[in-house]
């Protein structure tokens, strides 16, 4: 058992990452968002400091504290509000306006932190015994109310920080498989597989924080999609601990024997167990590279190109496709001209041999739509900065600018039609009032033989209430999403944010198999209640019983 | 809805396929068999003729009788003896030994063929209703008791024959999806494919006769899965009928939102509900293609040049490696000489450029082995032959000798280890009593980056009770696969002859969660009763109620 020498800290409470990276913007920028946005530059949001703030005195009922010392020792049953504060949500922006206005009631009742599987089982044997909800916690970086401390109807909720399960079990040279425990974050997971020459290459834009649990219990993709796979297919193994028992799944790297149960806990949200352990598909750090920005004419031209790749037998690990309006944004931030048309990044990273051949095929592609390299400046550009976006958000946040992010995917047949329904419904939706239009920027980030994901970034002057003004324009995307045939979410997660849309994607019958494993697995119901699984319609007389902590959860939701 | 021109027809009753496709033995391979396995030249096991059986009158209730033909039409209810023999089970070599000795006991009481998912969906609500079981039935090629008509403690049972639904549903050119019904044969489905340019290259041993349908029910891997990928890997999207209503699961290439329940149909071999219609990623017919055999020096040698091509960027379309054991038997079989070491054939298929560099990418990891080419002749042969050794199996039944198969995966650290057990265990089981050993001939035929599938072809003498004798060697096998790190299926599914073996492979509670899905969907438990779902251990409780169709049903199976 390896564990990592640099642990990556705590983030910041009302804000993404690490307060010391905090990104200011510039006069020109400010006068900018003044133009196109309507903010004045002179705007500052209101901002609560954490002295101000009044985290709710702990209702752990004492007998559930004892039991929980007991599983975990005392030590480790923190109801410090310091703590607590740091759990009492996500980081959407959303969470970040909640938490800046002092709204901290949703904090946890305790923050408890086991150190192996074991102590998560007696965890959640303690909680379903004393009834209370657990919400499982690895890097807190949930943009979808996935870590939100509901109560689901219970007296106290706590958060099972995971951070302490921070190693790496097992390394499988032959089969290229690794171990980890669910709590390591990514580069703490690099770091003990660089050790023996290995990389898992899973790299989203929450890298820094996110835990190797969390993604397999939200199936995270990383930029490095295309190459590397989403993380749900470098899966080969995992152990998650239940109320019910532990389950250890998946022994061969393809099997007939029944349906794939490994599918049931990856994406589970928390809300059927606690994924302890992944044993994960791991590679050689890449021996050759090769990085080059290409110009297209259009967005349309671009898609093309991406789908020849995505199609061929030679496909790049990281492409990535912005459309005009983001292209020029993403010009002007880097204070550099603004290229016509659509901005195209293209990575490849392997052995000698593999590179040359993805290079050529990737450039062939692009030539045949049109495209014209640009060099490789541009994406040491966008590498450099590939995590901080966040805390550019932050800062408009500051500045009065909502700022917030969507995602979807379809197939590439879909994807046009998608792409025009979303951004207007997002246009329409924060729009009007005489103010000047939202900017919708939009960019391909994951491709696949069938289709690939629509990313949308927004940003629009706050005004007086940007909690409603979110509220509705992510209504009107949902629905715009669902009725053109995209789902729901590619990457981000369901959690509390996308439960409404889910009954459309899996149907009722769908809902009512993921209630069904929900009962067998978490009978009291106290795993995350009010995640993932939709709330039953109001006298149908499902999903009582045993599961109504989970359901009854809906009620505290914010939608 | 397209359909194709050629309809593949009925296979025999008592063997493979085409009965005008038979293979005879020739009085050398006699000889040989005489010399190699002690079975005299002579021999020649009795095979009861058509005219001989007695299938026992339907036991099929009027009242369900009557329902079912306002379901699909009085025509398509068939009751006929010769109909119902034809179902009456699958195509292992024990269910040829029992069918040849006139033990048809298992035909279900009727035949009945829906038009179409609607109808399907009729079917499961009569037989819920009047409480019969339904085995559904598409090319009938299990070889592990998967179409076994099973009462399961009801009064009567019914194959839900699917081979009326054959249609090309639509067609995606851009995405390259195809829906297709559930029904269609594979060439059949080629068929219509390729008039429009496009192939599945789905290419198991059954491609003859097995249907879509029971491909994603049974997560079947076709022989180019190196290159096409598994069958469950190519499943966009899938709608079953299942007793509770409909499932349409799958509209995005990937998606986070939430557990991908596509899985859980994806190897239901029929007992949550039958898959009506799938999905599935096409590709265009290749445009170039290139074939070349080469020796290796030994297994191992071989092996580790499969695992650096599965570990590499640029694998192969099929890649297929034969243990010398099997490489000299194929080469007498064929009347070639026989090389020393292992055989392996390589094909590539798809764009020029990808093939020109997966040959080379093969070709490098097979010299680096020490391995020499040996020219395209010898896989031309296996190719012309890769769908005929049921034929040859049949023949050696004739012929007194007991021939059968077995299949699974491992990662590529137990892959060595568990060769040695499983072939001990057969040779040990097989062996004693002083006659010569039993051949155990072994190859690799489905590789990825973690691991690779190890099938074994076993023939002995059939002695006077082949069929106890066979069931004590695949006791034998199945023990050491579970114990040596292997799922006990890697592409034949688990049917009743796996079930002993999945609890142990998906724990308890796994198997808890199965009967949970089970409960939701089928509260009757008319579906496919005694396969895939162990039966409840004695006095657990568990598993009762709604479900107890399905596990009563296991008194009935052959363990």
């Amino acid at each position: 058992m390896t564990a990592p020498t640099h642990r990556i800290g705590e983030p910041a409470w009302d804000a993404w990452g690490d307060p010391a990276r905090a990104h200011h913007l510039t006069p020109d920028q400010r006068a900018l968002i003044a133009q196109v946005l309507g903010v004045p530059a002179t705007t500052a949001a209101p901002r609560a400091a954490e002295t101000e703030l009044r985290v709710a005195r702990s209702a752990l009922p004492p007998a559930a504290r004892a039991a929980l010392a007991a599983a975990v020792g005392p030590a480790h049953v923190n109801t410090n509000p310091a703590a607590r504060l740091r759990r009492a949500g996500g980081k959407s922006t959303p969470d970040l306006l909640r938490r800046r206005a002092g709204d901290v009631a949703r904090a946890p009742d305790a923050v408890v932190s086991p150190a192996d599987h074991d102590q998560v089982a007696a965890v959640l044997a303690a909680c379903a015994e004393h009834g209370v909800a657990v919400v499982p916690f690895g890097g807190g970086t949930s943009v979808v109310g996935g870590v939100e401390p509901l109560r689901g109807g219970f007296a106290a909720a706590i958060t099972l920080d995971l951070r302490r399960l921070d190693r790496l079990v097992a390394l499988d040279p032959v089969a290229r498989t690794a171990t980890l425990q669910a709590g390591l974050r990514t580069p703490e997971a690099e770091e003990v597989l660089a050790d023996f020459g290995m990389t898992l290459g899973h790299r989203p834009q929450s890298y820094e924080y996110a835990t190797i649990g969390g993604y397999a219990a939200t199936r995270s993709a990383g930029q490095d999609s295309a190459g590397y796979g989403r993380f749900d297919s470098m899966v080969l193994a995992l152990r998650a601990a239940t109320p019910r028992g532990t389950l250890d799944l998946g022994r061969a790297p393809a099997s007939a024997a029944g349906p794939d149960l490994r599918q049931l806990l990856l994406g589970s949200e928390g809300v059927f167990g606690v994924i302890t352990e992944v044993t994960l598909r791991v590679r050689p750090l890449p021996a050759a590279e090769h990085e080059e920005a290409w110009g297209l004419p259009d967005f349309a031209a671009g898609t093309e190109a991406l789908r020849a790749l995505a199609q061929g037998g030679l496909r790049p690990t990281l492409v990535r496709l912005s459309d005009p309006a983001e292209t020029f944004v993403n010009a002007v931030l880097a204070g550099a001209p603004a290229p016509q048309g659509c901005l195209a990044v293209v990575r490849c990273e392997g052995d000698a041999a593999y590179v040359a051949a993805a290079r050529d095929a990737a450039a062939a592609a692009l030539r045949a739509v049109g495209g014209a390299p640009l060099g490789a400046e541009p994406v040491a550009h966008w590498r450099e900065g590939r995590y901080s976006a966040p805390y550019l958000r932050d800062a408009l946040l500051d500045a009065g600018v909502l700022a917030e992010t969507l995602e979807t995917a379809a197939t590439w047949s879909r994807l046009p039609g998608l792409r025009r329904a979303v951004t207007a419904a997002l246009t329409t939706a924060l729009g009007g009032g005489g103010g000047p239009e939202p900017l919708v920027l939009c960019h391909i980030s994951h491709i696949y033989p069938e289709g690939a994901s629509l990313y949308f970034t927004v940003a629009t002057a706050a005004g007086d209430d940007p909690l409603e003004r979110w509220r509705a324009a992510k209504r009107a995307a949902g629905d715009a999403i669902t009725a053109h045939g995209g789902t729901i979410t590619h990457h981000h997660a369901v959690g509390t944010d996308h439960r409404p849309w889910l009954g459309a994607e899996v149907g009722d019958l769908g809902v009512e198999v993921l209630r069904a494993v929900k009962r067998t697995l978490d009978p009291a119901g106290v795993l995350n209640p009010g995640k993932l699984i939709p709330a039953s319609a109001p006298g149908t007389g499902r999903g009582g019983g045993a599961g109504s902590g989970t359901e009854s959860g809906a009620e505290e939701g914010r939608r």
